[in-house]
């Protein structure tokens, strides 16, 4: 079984006869190296660890039933920081609990990219499956992983789409698009996006959603109003400052997270303006507080414990051999109108 | 070795030497039903496993080094649903790290204690040890673990402070004082608490802290002014409503958590009572949400990262079989004064 699904019967049934003992007369090595290799622990030479991995990769190999303990899943976090990850670690909990899984959770703080020790951890573990939430693995790391038949799930990946890797996010595009398309139908014209960083996907599609909007209602995009600033309350405080200080400064900014939201309420709280009188503000994510702001904020929510939910689900049908009608999922976005926008004043 | 740390060395020299046959010879049973015991699987009829526990609990067991996969630390909540809960994973999960610990993180969906299935659960995954975040284990579970010799360590614990189990806390009473003295040194007279179920010690100690700082400085509490509420922001909103409809409404009001205060600002803007011009208010955590409130709130830091690593600490010295020198940990509370508390009006 591959991660990717593409794989015929006969390489199924193939896989099902390698034994440690086969892979060993293959590589030409001895058993004890073999099991080494396959269960992360060091030790061993890195060419001979290459080339028994090379012959896992072109032969398979899958761990007897029942060799294991308890059955884990792997939910690996570039950080716990906002509540962002409550939500999704409350909705892969719960998958896994359905299908009996223990939830080992890693904490890369900050980290995109796991260190080395990361993958003899995880092999240690022997694990049904990994979710990576916002999360970078090396190709050697992947390369780990497939070569043990260890599935792995990316959701909301930083990086390029990889389409070897099944993901799950949501349908940024189009959350940027109605978002826009809200403030515009209000009457606003004067319409700032504040984003993350751009070579994030889910950053970059949230701002072309926007400059979609703005292009199809004939708005020209101010490239002043285009702020690029970190994901956290600190960089929706920075953007705002900048706009709101601006010559002419915008009337309705959209926010990439909820967390710049609030940043936005506290530089507009700082230089005298009303929200929404003066300024309308939209979000991105709908997390518990975006409904206690003060005015209640006007968001894009994102299903986010459905979407931890679902990369569980995705593990367990790769995990039984199935393969995936799509490598690429994206559950739906919905605009959630609060106080936090009203025509411009 | 005991969860109490309160042992012999004799014992310990002894424990070191029961293997699953001698504990079979003892009971009357096979091996291999000793091991299904230990290991937390079913198919082993209830007075055999009672008895099999009992030999464990008399003569001690301990799982032979380097049998087991990865070191596990099993960390229960009650629930993953506010950001208190993530101050405390991140804690645990660097604690945890530095001990090579792998976190298996359960979530009890708001339940107290753990159903019925857990205990097969965590004994099949063969943990360092257990810490048990605001949860409650039955005595059952507490000795399946003991009698496997997995230390369990609570944090903030919900029921009566069990001085058989380890437990990391906070300054409750102490905080509950200083947010009150911090109200009466302000000038306020009418303090009303909104706290959580009192039936739980940290709701408890925070409201005695109150009626403390009250008494010294011979102001009545008026028991119109107590109110008990949930700890989410509902409950805030809850009894701030009712308190600001008095006759003689309060001046502040001191809230058991910030959840609540979230709340009390809620009910404060739809009574149209500015804060902190007509209404002082003090929370209690120091979420990270306190900070970005407007007015940022005034509230009682609990250090709940440092609490949760303290608990992996713990956890860590009993499994090594050191003695704990105390049992109960309480960390210490400060009073962070933001823009939320003032004279009164």
């Amino acid at each position: 079984m591959s991660t990717t699904g593409v794989e015929h019967p006969e390489d199924e049934r193939r896989r099902a006869r390698m034994t440690v003992a086969r892979i060993a007369r293959i590589a030409g090595v001895s058993a004890p190296t073999v099991s080494r290799v396959i269960n992360g622990q060091s030790g061993v030479a890195s060419d001979t660890r290459q080339r028994v991995e090379e012959v896992i990769r072109a032969h398979g190999y899958r761990r007897p039933e029942g060799s294991g303990a308890a059955a884990i899943l792997e939910l690996v976090f570039h950080a716990v920081e906002s509540p962002w990850a409550l939500e999704i670690i409350q909705g892969v909990s719960r998958a896994a609990r359905e299908h009996d899984l223990a939830v080992v959770l890693t904490e890369l703080q900050g980290q995109l990219t796991p260190g080395r020790g990361w993958t003899e951890q995880i092999l240690a573990h022997r694990p049904t499956g990994v979710v990576a939430v916002f999360s970078e693995l090396t190709v050697e790391q992947q390369s780990q992983l497939a070569s043990r038949s260890i599935p792995l799930v990316v959701l909301d990946p930083t990086g390029e789409p990889l389409h070897q890797t099944p993901s799950v996010g949501a349908t940024n595009w189009t959350g940027g698009l109605v978002a826009t398309r809200h403030l515009l139908e209000l009457g606003h014209r004067r319409i700032a996006m504040i984003c993350g960083p751009v070579e994030w996907p889910c950053c970059r599609a949230r701002l072309d959603g926007y400059r979609a909007a703005m292009d199809a209602a004939g708005v020209e995009v101010d490239p002043d109003l285009v702020r690029i600033h970190p994901l956290y309350v600190e960089g929706g405080l920075a953007g705002a400052t900048e706009l709101l200080r601006l010559p002419d400064p915008p009337t309705a900014i959209f926010t990439a997270n909820d967390l710049q939201s609030v940043g936005v309420y506290q530089a507009a709280r700082r230089a005298g303006v009303g929200i929404p009188d003066r300024l309308s503000v939209v979000g991105f994510d709908d997390l518990s507080f975006a409904e206690w702001a003060m005015p209640p904020l006007t968001t894009i929510r994102q299903p986010l414990a459905q979407m931890g939910a679902t990369s569980v689900e995705l593990v367990v049908a790769l995990a039984a051999g199935e393969r995936l009608p799509q490598h690429r999922i994206e559950l739906a976005t919905t605009l959630v109108v609060r106080e936090s926008t009203a025509p411009p004043g």
